[in-house]
């Protein structure tokens, strides 16, 4: 039984769903010194032909028993809609002691069923790595991807210690920086930092477009509503998988905009002021918390 | 009386408030073939230091009425709070038949006050650029800021032709498309298209400011926040200026949410798919629409 994930030792990474993430994870492998088996797993040929072709992946295959047979990592990319068929399909066949985990944008549900239907003679954490874009597909796979991003780890109390350690030195070794955090709390921040954002860029398309004013939009409107052109699919099963998160935080941005409103109907100017100076404030303190770069050269 | 305002004919142009925008009009004049004088008018002389430093006028005053003396074109850049007094300081040295136009981002107000002040002699009509960024100050001026660039022209029953004509003409020489509409059209519009955006944009950072939330954020919230990073004063005018058009927005926002609300209470899978489909569509038409350029490549 393997006791580590040191890129440069590995020998047969499965990844299972081959698109923007599982095919960056393939390049940035490379990238990283692993010299052994890149397996990409999926659903189309069509796909995995594509996967092949941008050199993502070393063999590929439509049965996700097979791919993950014989792999010390294995991890899963796929649509969370797909993750209950899937565990059920790799189970019987995930080698004793295989670390596997997964990138799904919620925590709560996935680390459950994970835990429910994976054996113990496995090591499974979930992580949340904060990169890709609102494109989707392999074409747009980039071995630095996750240099400097953001990876999130949810172990719970029945997690092994050396999946936390192993899984969090392996998407170090991709680039990323790692912060663990309980599957609940993952999704309560998620939800404010990520999921309601996105569903607040809808919302204010559909408003836009409603009128016609759409048409007068500049930058600043591109800018705030980028994330709407994501995969409606993709973010359906997160907000399903978030929703008592979700509905929380859309009450509280309903509240935060009935103040906005209170403070426009009385014509409150140093009210309206203090509030945007605050938000600007803690916009820019994140700024240069999370980039720590010179002022203006941001993202 | 001058009767058009052809860039190369030109001999003096008055820029009150050299910032972002009134200094990229300086570059972008001269950038377009302006010969003559460019005169920045300010009110403190450290930035009309900064201002002749970067090359953005030739000349430069504290004092208004001298500033715009003798200009063909008048372009007041100043935040919108400051208008009336200007307008006040400056009428009774307007050369006669000079045109005047301003770039403020809500029009209602503003055109109703330079209507009420300013004499019959000289040729108004509202302007709104919309270039510019989170940024604010001189230094970030640059002389492609119009290039592609939507500039909205809001006449009126009292504005002359000449006016809309020859200003429409003096920003589509420095690179921008023009589009008129009316005052209260332009502030519903720019409502739904900017200035609500840039509210919520606030909101979302303080609620993601509030829990803590931030600290996992990632690049999705650092382009839909974007906008909140912009200056404070600047954006209450701008809310305070246009209070009736924004009120309406923000309970526009609040239903659309609620229904987003109800669907997640549902689980309504349906629903929620078609709600972010019909956005994203809407979205990536008008990205095909306003910049007119490969996938991918928006902004």
């Amino acid at each position: 039984m393997r006791k580590s994930l040191k890129i440069r030792e590995l020998r047969r990474v499965a990844i299972v769903g081959v698109g923007l993430l599982g095919g960056s994870i393939g390049l940035a492998l490379r990238a990283a010194g692993f010299g052994g088996v890149r397996v990409g797993v999926g659903r189309r040929e069509s796909s995995l032909r594509k996967a092949l072709a941008c050199d993502t992946v070393d063999e590929v295959t439509c049965d996700p028993a097979a791919g993950v047979a014989g792999a010390e990592l294995v991890i899963l990319c796929t649509p969370i809609g797909r993750f209950e068929a899937l565990l059920r399909q790799i189970v019987p066949a995930l080698a004793e002691g295989a670390f596997v985990t997964d990138v799904a944008s919620t925590k709560a549900e996935v680390v459950r069923l994970a835990e429910r239907l994976l054996p113990r003679s496995v090591r499974f954490v979930g992580s949340h790595p904060m990169a890709g874009s609102e494109k989707t597909g392999v074409e747009f796979a980039r071995a630095d991807l996750f240099q400097d991003a953001l990876c999130l780890l949810t172990p719970t109390a029945r997690t092994a210690p050396v999946a936390v350690r192993e899984v969090g030195h392996f998407w170090e070794a991709l680039g990323a920086r790692t912060l663990k955090l309980t599957p609940a709390r993952h999704d309560r921040f998620l939800a404010r930092a990520s999921h309601l954002p996105h569903a607040t860029a809808a919302a204010l398309v559909r408003l836009a477009q409603a009128q016609g004013a759409i048409d007068v939009a500049g930058p600043g409107f591109a800018d705030a509503t980028r994330i709407a052109s994501g995969d409606p699919a993709m973010w359906t099963d997160i907000f399903r998988t978030n929703r008592k998160a979700m509905v929380q935080a859309v009450d509280r941005l309903i509240a935060e905009l009935a103040g906005l409103r209170a403070r426009l109907e009385k014509d409150d100017a140093r009210g309206l002021e203090k509030w945007l100076t605050d938000s600007k404030e803690a916009r820019d303190q994140w700024v240069a918390r999370r980039y720590r770069k010179p002022r203006g050269r941001e993202a």
